[in-house]
């Protein structure tokens, strides 16, 4: 890593910026403008953001109405960090949380602030399920991604995260995901029969908590039936169910939750990343009244008041989910993506995965992956990969995007995909 | 806890948020505005501010010229979330930040971008110092807060935040901070001991990690010789020296770091609270940059590229530390604060702790100190208590406040404690 | 649990003895005799004895030629106690059990002695595999027992034991052994999927600890198949290959270790129970030379050489394993078992699990077996069960019992089934 | 390590035993047998054992009377081993301990055993405590050993024990030993500062575990009142008060408990070592009936029904116990064995450290305490080294070996002292 020697921007970088960057040496450019699917860099030159901040930026950059809001907000000194004081713009948020979420889904929760990162959110929740149930183990999933701090990181499969640790992890038991094992093997039922042998050796859980999607492992989709059976054998050890919709809520696959229509039912629920409408930190973990047995600060976070966040987070709510049409609108992109990807996968013999607005393709390796990511970035299209060998090339787009601009991105993508495998299929002729 | 019949903007917290709530048990207002040091109810009713956000609002709320700052990058669309994307703002924060702070100190370290949370820069400063030095155990300190994400936890010695794990933590020897023992003991000589006995069942240490002035634990603060005494000791027994700075830093008192002109150069220091100026979620670990061996992404976080906190704190660094007017305005305040915080406590017989602008009155008693912090509430002054038995009360200013503002706010206090404890000294009569 | 106002020897126990005994509970006669096969209470009744110590008395009680060996010894002022120093005993065991065991198999192993307990050797053989490979994690498997050192007990499934530790196990993770999930899965690959995946959350293992018969876990034998692919899983990974024989060693299965014959090549052996011959503690690990990285009194213990017990130790590999005849017999022995358990299984619709002599009978539910066991225990025959749900009625005679005594003791056995099954066959009708 | 070339019976040990072995290689002579304080190498040669198998052998080697009654016992067909099976064999010493240890000292405890080793009865103690409190944090003490499997080792101070484990330990609080910071600095009243902290960070333990001197970390003997302060610091904070009696137990200190007769009354009492009499493996735990809450098997072992230990332990209380002959002439050798440590210590200018008829001398450095060990050696006496670095001369004489044999050991010792001293005080002058 040397220094350019001509006077560059990126320079700072290279002289001040730790190298446990990582995206930025994905997409090397410097940026500064983004509105809606659209993120510009220094010169101009505008990318189709088909990453969309891993999910975070699901209503896409700089939202008109989001933006409006928020610098009404500023304008008038409304209160920017409130700790965890009643704010008005707090109150706005939890009434249309609780109003235009909770209330048409027939749900009852408290809504707990834990310090704006979904790690926390997480950190938060399993804290929790251990103090309701006085039992310490966890069960997570393979390839499960909970976030990086220590307690979230036992929790989470992804092995460069965890050798981050330095330190063994403990307090968590990896069961299979949904499909893990192939077609024919109920993961769930290998689960049941660890939990109903006393010697299995898995201690009873405090809680067993699962993402829908798995938006780092490799865009893996789990069953609404699988998820069932999950929550049923939580209910049946004494767990805790927890629903992980960091990366697969707000809108991703196409309803608020990731969840929506399931049939399921979770104790806990984290949410982070859209929450905040506009890529502010703000994340919570969603709590059945009845176990909302926290003493006062017992879990805190100087953060956890990001009142900017709360003022946007109402606003995407309301601009989103006062009704259906916006759930419609993206679940009509997500066929329109299936189908893109659907037949990009079968002129390359590979195959989709993922759901909603979740999908990616799996490129067979990690270079092939690479090199189509690196094609399409040349060209104008922001994307990149996930999985355990990050093999697959995974498309966030906001759900906001516009059709045209989905379909270019995809040309773009189709194009980098025949670009890569091409040579496979003419060698196969 | 029952719901209010009457219909009030307070019910919705009653009915959604989680019992884990605390501040606005002391403060339960519901608050709107707020500039400079001053916070205001919906009502209108001014309040002073002694609590800053817990030393998150060093430079008030809303400053001027943050806010214009930050309206400005919003107006034109600026990136809000970039991941670790290259932004034009986080390049400005960088640069701002190696000529403003590091440079003038003859400070070399890389920037990390931990995630927003104090806790979050915590557990990046563990894990690297395990990584670094191949070895899991780390000496934290007696009363030492450093949030409550489970490898920061095990290091933080509040017994209420320790239980909210509801599982044992480990990892963490601990030492006693200075003064623990009382004057006659030297603690970082009893770890010395310790270290140099390899049959003391202190394991070799990965890191030593410190806050010059424990804010959470008590206003303990450490003499400089003290912490250069541990510093040695670091030095010696192959461990990393973490300055945690997350609460001491930013100017509270008076030098950017905690620590300037003390002669100590750690490998590793925490930042974040006041260091995006403005109450927004920010925090940093800096490394020197042969200890810089991360991986990329090895620990990430979604909301480590918040560029409005770039632009902000850019912008805070700009205004208040590219010369020295700003620490020596903040020392002068501070020796005001020290003479009338004396005065109390003299009156009272009573201690003052801390140091610069983070001083408080031992009270004696959770009781009184909880009685004054009532009163002074009633009477227009927000403060809190810390301490082990939160027996102290804490005078966090934001720094940027006016004499008369601070005069004023020390009357209410003083006519609060003459309230409290008054009975006390007719009694000795 | 109140004293007998008579005054009773089993009174002493009941006033003095912890509440934690558990066989006496199940045999509550004194006994204070016992010479092979059987082993008389105090008032010269005698039993025979299908318990054997949990397979510690495999050449039954007090053989007449390791007694001899031991009186001779004793009588002649033989070193008792001697740390780890060199003595005539330990030479003589160590050079007989290089001879008539290790040359006869052309295995080449280091015998670190452990301490005299199972749960030591176990212990020593996880940490050594930690210290030779660098890595934490341990895979050990469903059902699985090893001791309850909490080292040993982390890798131990039994629910009771693991409770018992009343602070969470780590280290370990739990994989399913040979048919855990049925026969039409191959637990074996369901772990290699798990280890060949990056981010599967199973941390790269620094061993996987195996026993080939579960004697504690209900008798559940692997196949020499699975047994080979589960070795070839360790290379693969970089793992230490450990075979616990504890209980299944030392002729149980008919050869002296129970993977004689097998293909199988551990990395290091933990044997214990039945090594002394005569039920005297000992215990060891044999290690493959190359992996021998031990500093001196790394790992030790107090009675770590207990030379009665390498007297008798010695004793016995000469009489029983310096040819084929004694192997032999047990096959032969082993056979009949097998047939006669075959016989009651059918008759009641049952299923008989394990391998060699150490069978035993699926009684349906724990009901079941205990009413076997304790109908069998007033007609003068000691057996105890094992299994999850202490489900399983399991032989462990001594392997020295004579043909007669054996088939009288099946008798008991089969009677015992016909009393407590008789209705279920008769419901049937 | 290379094999000699002739034929050699220690080549058997290079050949097949592990690297760990220890004490071999400080006294690299090939033993048979051993009478009294007597032991022979295989050549005949006698050497006087001043180690007597770290207290292991109080009672000298092959006790006649010890001897006799084993012999007797096995000769009759007693029974051997039986797991934890009633027997008349335990009956009596079960009887024999309440009747002259118990009941003269007014003493009421359950008796567990544990499994045969020392760290079996600790970590039974351990568990128990953490069942009994709810806790899971252990108080242990600087320069502690209390066993090496890792339950017991998270315990143990000494580093290169640790170092074993390849992996962190958990679980327990290291606090400083009597004495540990100087003449000046009362330990005790450091920990009581800890534990009345809610902040300190040091958990509620669920129990204080302390030798009274310790062996294995350097001779260092608590004085009475600091241990009555520190089990007034485990009732006040709702600890077990545990006594770990393994090595200073059982007269080494003339009482049969170490702390006879100081006004301690510990909760739980964990024994090994010299409680079997002749050196054979036996360990018991003794538990205050009101904690004594084990589930049957709970904690268990396949060797805790040592039977011949059960006979010989009976045989030396009965012998030694049943009145206080042994103990006053115990304290008799221990004043004499003081008075010639006490000049030697005069003679080189070094110190004394220990109590009863365990006590050392400092001899300042490893170097020197191993030339004078080696010296020793080589005119017949066998003595060892303990302490941190290794630097103390520790003399464990049986508690049985004659004045005139004592003396005579004590002669070579301080002609060791001399000849590896000298030149200090030569030097001096």
């Amino acid at each position: 890593m040397t220094l350019t020697k001509t006077i560059s921007p990126l320079a700072t970088f290279d002289r001040v910026e730790s190298r446990v960057r990582s995206y930025s040496r994905s997409f090397p450019k410097m940026f500064d403008k983004a509105v809606g699917a659209t993120i510009y860099d220094t010169n101009g030159k505008p990318y189709t953001d088909f990453l969309a901040g891993c999910s975070t930026l699901n209503y896409g950059h700089n939202d008109r109405d989001l933006k409006a809001a928020l610098i009404e907000y500023i304008s008038a000194d409304g209160i920017a960090h409130g700790l965890d004081m009643f704010t008005d713009a707090k109150e706005h948020f939890l009434a249309s949380f609780e109003e235009h979420i909770l209330k048409p889904r027939d749900m009852k929760y408290h809504v707990q602030f834990t310090g704006p990162t979904g790690a926390n959110a997480v950190e938060a929740a399993l804290k929790l399920a251990r103090k309701v149930t006085g039992r310490t183990n966890v069960i997570s999933f393979t390839n499960g991604f909970h976030g990086v701090t220590l307690g979230a990181l036992a929790a989470t499969g992804n092995g460069k995260h965890r050798q981050g640790a330095s330190t063994p992890l403990s307090g968590v038991t990896r069961a299979a995901f949904d499909g893990y094992y192939g077609p024919d093997i109920n993961t769930a039922d290998l689960l049941e029969r660890q939990l109903s042998d006393p010697s299995s050796g898995v201690d009873a859980p405090a809680a067993i908590i699962v993402e829908t999607v798995q938006g780092e492992g490799g865009l893996n989709a789990a069953s609404a039936a699988w998820l069932r059976q999950i929550e049923a054998i939580a209910r049946k050890h004494g767990a805790l169910f927890i629903i992980d919709d960091i990366q697969a809520g707000c809108g991703r696959t196409s309803g608020f939750f990731s969840f929506d229509g399931m049939g399921l039912s979770p104790d806990l629920i984290t949410m982070a990343k859209s929450l905040s409408g506009m890529g502010l930190p703000l994340a919570v973990t969603l709590i059945k009244p009845e176990h909302d047995i926290w003493k006062p600060a017992e879990h805190n976070g100087t953060f956890r008041g990001n009142n900017h966040a709360f003022i946007t987070a109402a606003a995407a709510i309301e601009k989103f989910w006062s009704n259906d049409r916006f759930a419609t609108e993206v679940a009509g992109k997500a066929d329109y993506l299936a189908d893109r990807l659907g037949a990009i996968a079968e002129e390359h013999d590979l195959s989709v995965k993922g759901r909603g607005m979740m999908l990616g393709v799996d490129a067979g390796s990690s270079e092939h992956a690479a090199a189509i990511c690196k094609t399409c970035f040349a060209n104008g299209l922001i994307i990149e990969t996930s999985g355990s060998f990050d093999e697959i090339v995974k498309v966030l787009a906001p759900l906001t995007i516009s059709r045209q601009q989905l379909a270019a991105g995809l040309d773009t993508l189709e194009a980098a995909f025949e670009s890569a495998m091409g040579t496979r299929r003419a060698a196969a002729e």
